[in-house]
């Protein structure tokens, strides 16, 4: 079951509201981007980061330099993960809506220092952007290890809100000659685009060609 | 062109940076949601959310009791709007990557008081959403406009970063025989889903159908 704190428990559309462990995996299992927000002098920041989940910890990563990853260190974070599956048209515009699902996750990322559980978080963030290529790129040298910062935050404080299916119309609004319903919203994956100077005869492996 | 604040100028990868307002334009008018960052109780909180633009105007809107409209309403925010358009597959795990575009917002949100201004934002709003719907669904009634919080969000304080094409490897890397390039990320409109209770003999329009 997912946790509810007065900041995630949902004040509005409750029956929108996830309540498992794994409605939050399937929607931070399926993202490549989360939106992490901190505080920077007291004013939001919210900026698309790279992340990746193993268990029940989400891993950040990024340069040691930028500055939202600096922020983020230690102090409370607020990391959103949102897919857009399609445009509620409903009768009126009032009811207009989205068919989404999202992730709100809440709490305090910690830098990770071992070299191992660093390796691991890295691990996890490959394989989620590029599931395979951890175990057919070049690994990190321990100049790029010490280059890249990597937070784990855990997935205790979280909530998962979903919306599907058609417009919830006004009574009054189902006898208007309007039409209403779902147009959805698909991502693909296209065909992969080889790096121009790469060399005749390096075949596209299936672990990217074949992704789902 | 964009104005550079000091929260505005990128501390890293400047050459991503986009510079001029058109920009900043397309990368608003191509998104669904926005991922609308604020500050309750000195701590983040990042809730996506629907937009709009008309000039240099983001509207935000959403139940008169949302928790993040009403922290927004006034104060300092953040608003974050991204595509992410491929996966960079390099040579080495450190210099994987996203192709993405992505604007970020700062500044604070005024509640529209007016009924011509709060409609002018929700036209804006639906607009964005479902291109040809204001025109064609039932517009707002008063009670439903007393019962909608819209924002207008200057555009005055904007960033823009995109990054694009093939992976920057390390100049070693390139002898290494590991494919690289680029997976891209499409979404794509599917077939309209008509409401179960949609009766018999009213089409779809061709705004909606048609739309690219």
């Amino acid at each position: 079951m997912l946790s509810t704190t007065p900041r995630t428990r949902l004040g509005r559309e409750k029956q929108r509201a996830g309540t498992d462990r794994q409605d939050l995996y399937d929607v931070l299992d399926t993202g490549l981007f989360c939106h992490l927000g901190v505080v920077v002098d007291g004013c939001p920041m919210v900026v698309p980061t790279g992340y990746g989940r193993a268990g029940d910890t989400l891993y950040l990563h990024g340069s040691t330099g930028a500055r939202s990853l600096r922020a983020a260190a230690g102090a409370e974070v607020c990391v959103t993960v949102t897919h857009v599956d399609g445009i509620v048209l409903a009768r009126s515009v009032f009811h207009h809506s989205v068919n989404y699902r999202s992730a709100i996750i809440y709490g305090r990322p910690e830098p990770l220092t071992g070299e191992e559980e660093r390796l691991e978080g890295l691990r996890a963030l490959t394989e989620q952007l590029a599931p395979g290529q951890w175990d057919y790129a070049r690994r990190p040298s321990p100049k790029e290890l010490a280059a890249t910062a990597v937070l784990a935050l855990s997935l205790e404080e979280a909530s998962v809100k979903i919306r599907r299916g058609p417009p919830q119309d006004d009574e009054a609004d189902y006898e208007l000659p309007v039409w209403a319903g779902v147009l959805p919203l698909r991502t693909a994956w296209g065909a992969p685009v080889p790096d121009p100077v790469l060399p005749e005869g390096i075949d596209v492996p299936v672990h990217i060609s074949g992704r789902e």
